[in-house]
């Protein structure tokens, strides 16, 4: 039998090609090898300040992106964490065996409660517990996160041995799998791809729009003229080539660029074709899932569906052991 | 149409008569006047330590004794927290709009993490936000507590002004309504009535046992021979008296007993007679609810269906403020 993976995605609106290269197209490869549980986590989206107004769109608009890119409902679990309440009651058992002083010393809360500092809340505070319960609700084995999350997969571990000795075997302990990408630059070549930043490809992307940023991207900033000679190492532009463009066309602009044969612009075009090749697939997907709504949530209540059959088990399993039923 | 109340009982195993006049008879009043949710908090109760094996057993003792002491399952609904898990769904709610400096300055919070220095958890930290969900999620107006639960309303309010700001409004202020409860003094007349302390009668108290516990129960200490003139002022058995005797009875002895026409002997046994009168009916109830587990479930698992009617349209309404559905 496989061993099972959770991960969560966050309902943060626009997803762009940073964020699929470092984490989607790896869970998409992960799908073969586990059985996969995709949660988009608005519970936990609503521990900083939002407007309401927004959320359900944001909770949409992930599902469909990362449905679009490669999340296929027929072979992975994709739902929504407000559907599957029990999140939240593990959750509250798993507060009960938590120490104070763990989640005090957590980086992530104390790096929010700075940039919150109007709101430090008790969910913000409780966060990895629920996190906690995602996981273990599913008696989840594999859990792919990046760097900044190994923490609260630690405390996960803890939370396990903890609930382990007192009630009993119940819960085996979750691994990280760290995601190897690469971290992708934004178009401004200097700060990471992000949303803030606005140095970012979106997922869903036009043609036009994506040949209009590439155009003004950052490459290399020693070649002043058309006429010098570039270096693919230090340009940004070359990572995405990497991701994007065919074995020989890389291997061809590398050599080309350092010999001036070709200039940025020519290189932009090829680049933003390779992009457009790859992301329209995606958007024409995403573009289809938004606008029948009725068919997403379909997709998202089955997956919710499926959770719920297995939640039950546990949270019987946890509360018998717990005298509580 | 009625206001609603919502009252939290600790499965803490035997209840006795100090809890029935400071508290169980209260509510039994209140059932009239609103309409009444008595609730088992088992959630609450697994903050601090306990062996599982017993837990469920005190959790279907609480509800025998509480129903058979008169929180008719006609009038009023009793129920299982951990039954209706949308308690823990709204309290995940709560914790995101509520400051960790409230919670912090919580004496509870304060005094519980001295007692149980060793496993100071999030679930005693977050407590009175569970307790907030229990009531708002009922839209409750009312709830019947101690001096030491007062804070806690209190910070339900402040949730309550939070949450109506944040989304709009939608819970009422919850308030407070004091036990004018006498407290009820130990049969060793130094302490309150405790379990812990052994200076108690319980509710279910078989009537040899009544009698023999106020053999030995201290009286007025002045009144040191059988001719000495007592002081019913001072005689803690008195105040029990004026509990559980008919008036006559207690005026006769507030005279006799000052001329010495009583002595101690024979006024305990008219108590005693009295105290059997008033239990007999509830212990009799209890063994009978104890015996019939199947009766008694039946009992928890209808009042939690009808919490959930009540709590499935709270929910729906918190979640499509939030932008959650």
């Amino acid at each position: 039998m496989k061993k099972r993976l959770f991960s969560g995605i966050q309902p943060s609106g626009d997803v762009h090609i940073g964020n699929y290269l470092g984490a989607i197209k790896n869970w998409v490869r992960l799908i073969d090898q586990y059985e996969c549980i995709f949660c988009i986590v608005d519970y936990h989206a609503v521990t900083i300040e939002y407007n309401p107004k927004d959320m359900q769109k944001r909770i949409l608009n992930a599902a469909a992106v990362n449905i679009a890119s490669g999340l296929d409902p027929n072979r992975c679990i994709v739902f929504v964490q407000s559907y599957v309440p029990e999140h939240t009651e593990l959750a509250w058992i798993l507060n009960t065996i938590t120490p104070m002083g763990h989640l005090e010393r957590m980086t992530q809360f104390k790096d929010k409660s700075k940039q919150n500092a109007e709101n430090i809340n008790a969910g913000l505070f409780t966060y990895p517990i629920l996190q906690a319960a995602d996981i273990l609700i599913y008696k989840s084995e594999a859990v792919p996160v990046g760097e900044d999350q190994v923490q609260h997969i630690e405390l996960a571990r803890e939370i396990v041995r903890k609930f382990n000795t007192r009630y009993g075997e119940t819960f085996p302990e979750p691994k990280e799998i760290l995601s190897e990408a690469s971290r992708i630059m934004g178009l401004d070549g200097k700060a990471k791809m992000s949303k803030s930043l606005g140095n970012y490809i979106s997922l869903v992307e036009t043609p036009e729009s994506i040949g209009k940023k590439l155009s003004t991207a950052v490459t290399d900033e020693n070649r002043k003229r058309r006429t010098d000679a570039g270096n693919p190492d230090v340009c940004n532009l070359f990572t995405l080539h990497k991701h994007f463009s065919k074995n020989e066309q890389i291997e061809t602009i590398n050599a080309v660029c350092r010999t001036a044969e070709i200039g940025c612009v020519e290189c932009k075009k090829i680049l933003s074709n390779n992009i457009i090749e790859t992301l329209t697939p995606i958007r024409l997907k995403y573009e289809h899932l938004v606008n029948d709504q009725d068919y997403l949530l379909n997709i998202l209540h089955t997956g919710a569906k499926r959770c719920k059959e297995i939640v039950r088990d546990t949270m019987s399993e946890v509360k018998k052991k717990m005298g509580l039923i």
